[in-house]
């Protein structure tokens, strides 16, 4: 394992990219998560993303977007978040999100020296974003190698994807294997102060059945009925 | 003229950007001026964009992004602004700068239904800069056209660039045509809190030999020595 090789980790503190973290820190990069607090209505992905990086001692910067100055989405706006998956492209879509994710990782990148960017986007559960398809991360990515120092000196800039076509039971079947805690990650839309997931938005009921499929208990912690 | 198309126009208050949302104004765009406060030292060009989006009746958004959170350039850590041009990629140099501005336009872009976006980048006088050339542009673009509803959905994006080629003083030249009052604008990286010049760094150095060769009085309000 090659520990001195510098990684950035975009961490919301989610299960998907916890995952995505702990598959980075396997293949032994030295990780750097990034977190990006971009106006979501709570804190508690904020502190779950804490707690992730200190479980396999990855720094931590948060850097702080109000994209609520642009509204646009369920996320950040004051709408209601939809219980249901609908057709086309869902009003919970915060536009241009990984877009500014990838941007603000490859300026830390840039600052470090790393060569490597972790992204935990998935196609199979969020096939209506545009920002989570395989062609969207490779057009990023050469764009990327033009924009940077390391594009213009011929180092490689590379973004990696590792759980985009993976279903919701086998990404929480290869963190299992690679111990995450998924206690500590927050899914939720809606999730309270403390962290306790509704139970009945689309993220939610996504994760439970992904804990079922995988025959994985589900360490959830659900706000009283 | 095409009043209705909306565009969304990078301004930062400096004698570039001001000209360029002159030029989307003049071909009939509905502008939407955009300031990101990237935590420059000072205050100043914040001011001036607000003065230069009001000059054309512009509504300006300015969003906070604190990339002092990363370190990295002597624009926005406290380390001393060069006062000559040296090889290679300057220390002026922001990570991703031009990146991060694109991806946050992109955002209101989506959020407006706006399909263009102008930034006022310049090849011949920032050639040091990867995020300045064309060939990076035209990759954000390919990229943006991917990442979008609007690319989903099969409309354009384009990102316009139309400093892109000019000489300061060419620049200079055809903002005066248009009616930019440069005495709003401010260049300099170290500016005081009222927006006067320092006039020995490299953008006031580029700027007042800009004037000079294009003929115009140089309207700049300078510090006292």
């Amino acid at each position: 394992m090659n520990t001195s090789k510098k990684a950035v980790v975009l961490l919301s503190g989610g299960l998907d990219s916890a995952t995505c973290l702990a598959i980075a820190n396997e293949l032994g990069f030295a990780c750097y998560a990034l977190s990006v607090d971009y106006g979501q209505r709570h804190s508690a992905e904020l502190t779950a993303a804490r707690n992730v990086a200190a479980a396999v001692a990855a720094e931590l910067k948060t850097i702080r977007l109000d994209l609520r100055v642009f509204g646009g989405s369920a996320l950040t706006d004051d709408i209601d978040v939809p219980e249901a998956v609908g057709e086309g492209i869902p009003v919970t879509y915060v536009p241009a999100r990984n877009t500014i994710m990838l941007s603000l990782a490859l300026a830390w990148a840039e600052v470090l020296g790393a060569g490597d960017i972790f992204i935990g986007v998935n196609a199979v559960d969020y096939s209506g974003y545009p920002d989570c398809r395989p062609e969207f991360i490779k057009s990023y990515e050469q764009m990327a190698n033009i924009a940077t120092k390391a594009g213009v000196e011929n180092n490689r800039l590379s973004i990696h994807t590792p759980l985009i076509d993976l279903s919701k039971a086998d990404i929480i079947r290869k963190g299992t294997e690679l111990g995450v805690d998924y206690r500590l990650t927050v899914s939720c839309y809606q999730a309270d102060h403390g962290g306790r997931a509704c139970g009945v938005c689309d993220s939610c009921r996504i994760r439970a059945s992904g804990f079922k499929e995988a025959g994985v208990s589900d360490p959830t912690r659900y706000q009283p009925a």
